[in-house]
């Protein structure tokens, strides 16, 4: 019955989408490879002309060598056509693979990573790609490199004039959002606020909605402390900040629901209770969320004009030049990218 | 073949040792139930005779209504010897039913939740039982009868003199122990210290060698934020506190370390790393652990002269009389807790 074939239906509708561009990131880190690997995997993206690299030819060809994945590059500038079955390459440095030793962050690493993403940020401003996947970079690296920016989001961001932007850790089972991300414990009941809870939510609810065409988006908001506080027998926050703001945004329409005590949220997110969970903190939301996502989370810039989605781990220095750093994190990121790009071309033409 | 044919080796154990006791906790909860629908489930502890229940005559009959599962009850007295097939049931109370409506703890549930447990230590000081499982009880109930103690743990390390004890949460695939519990969050951090660390970590130590035949037990412990600390960058404790309370657990012998991660530490775990994980607050462990053994967790207390293990959840007073709640954590618990005295015969018979 080969009149019933058919190809799956998130590659005919990715198929009608511009490609997407992968950013190498660190040039000594495992970016390079998982690129290789990730495009080894999904060969179909490259005989679809799928996606598009800025990165370095010396740097890309290392990593065939030390992964064993061949794979044709071409040179590729905005505007030509890409070329099917190979590895379309924007070529953002002509960098020495000998003065980029594995696991070494230097100006020139630094440097070489901001470049990639900004190009990255021009093709989709102009219009030429659908949407940023980033491999890993290192804060170490833009610091040598005098650029002020401790990560990818806050470049985006800024590039964009955006304002408000979160990270959503995203994964098949559980997605989460974090109030606050790298604050010691002892702070984060300092740093949470009603309107800080709130912004978070409608970012949720939004991306919920545009990216990941839920049409009624049900948000679980955690508590901070144990039972969700047991009515301020440990701990206050829930009924003087958390519960507030989990009214506010139910007052303006947010199908948003809590304090919940924590230890049993995820748990019931994961039941399908919840499309998405509001954390308090890093590890409240990174703990539940690894545990699931350990190898396939992605890492999602909610509330960016543009799409972008990211491995959710870092350069990996100490595996860097093994060949042995899995891919599986960047596939499922350059995987959902094409989902939100579609999703967001059917959101926006409904309205 | 039938020359060929073996009982379960847990079993053969089993049989050598004393029955457990179980205790039925308040009557006004689901205790009832749950034993019932666990006896139900594992009738060969009953034609073993290897339990008998502390509680009530009436409100278990009650239960047997609810839940559908009939098992005939013998009396049973200290010394008698117990009758196979029946459920053996040490009479603490006398209640009328009519006085214990679903789900209200009062004067009376909360003295009876007492004498149950209490009943049940005798057994096991008087060597007439090998270990407690106790079906839980409301903090309430005890209020309401004067009973000054929070909850049964602390009840059993007063009847024992016991000053150093801990809850450990165990799973087959995870099992936490917790340095702080009921405790906000915001003073989480003031509230660890090198010494209650030091102790929380001996009493892992022994109870993974004597109690779950772990021969050199490895022990992961969590530092407190983000990144644990990223060498004093997100948080000063892990430098001040927790390291220090990990080498002198490690000078003292003890395969110990950290302070890890605390985002990535239970994946670990799980994978085989540790074969238990010392968190510093209660959400840090609760959350991996009710996400892994929502259904089968089962709560162990650690450091007392007698086994003691116990469902890890409360009376559930909403589904009280519904005949509906799960047997799952009380079949665990009591499998777990015949473990454990197996465990600790050989432990101790090898010294």
């Amino acid at each position: 019955m080969k009149s019933c074939w058919r190809r799956p239906q998130v590659d005919r509708r990715v198929n009608s989408i511009k490609p997407l561009v992968i950013t190498m990131g660190c040039p000594a880190g495992v970016g390079p490879e998982i690129i290789l690997k990730a495009v080894g995997f999904r060969r179909d993206w490259l005989d679809h002309g799928k996606v598009v690299v800025a990165g370095d030819q010396a740097i890309l060809e290392r990593a065939s060598k030390v992964t064993g994945i061949s794979v044709p590059i071409a040179e590729w500038k905005p505007g030509k056509p890409v070329v099917l079955g190979h590895l379309n390459l924007l070529p953002v440095t002509h960098l020495d693979e000998d003065e980029i030793p594995y696991g070494s962050p230097s100006f020139v690493t630094g440097q070489a990573s901001f470049k990639y993403v900004d190009a990255a940020i021009s093709l989709c401003k102009g219009d030429l790609c659908s949407a940023i996947v980033t491999a890993p970079i290192s804060k170490i690296g833009l610091k040598y490199a005098n650029i002020d920016f401790p990560g990818h989001t806050e470049i985006l961001a800024a590039s964009t004039e955006t304002k408000r932007f979160s990270m959503m850790m995203y994964g098949a089972k559980l997605k989460v959002v974090l109030a606050t991300i790298h604050c010691p414990l002892r702070k984060v009941a300092e740093y949470i606020s009603l309107e800080l809870i709130l912004e978070k939510l409608n970012l949720m609810d939004e991306a919920l909605r545009r990216d990941f065409a839920i049409k009624k988006p049900k948000i679980g908001v955690a508590g901070l402390n144990p039972h969700a506080g047991e009515s301020g027998t440990i701990g206050t926050e829930e009924e003087e900040i958390i519960s507030p703001a989990v009214r506010a945004a139910r007052a303006k329409g947010l199908e948003v629901s809590g304090p919940h005590p924590p230890d049993t949220l995820f748990f019931r997110a994961v039941q399908g209770e919840f499309d998405a969970v509001l954390c308090m903190y890093h590890d409240q939301g990174l703990i539940p969320f690894k545990l699931l996502h350990f190898w396939d989370g992605v890492n999602v810039t909610i509330g960016l004009p543009l799409v972008r989605t990211s491995v959710d781990h870092g350069t990996a220095y100490d595996v860097a030049g093994k060949g042995s750093a899995s891919p599986e994190s960047l596939v499922k990121a350059a995987e959902l990218a094409f989902e939100i790009v579609h999703n967001r071309l059917a959101y926006d033409s409904s309205i």
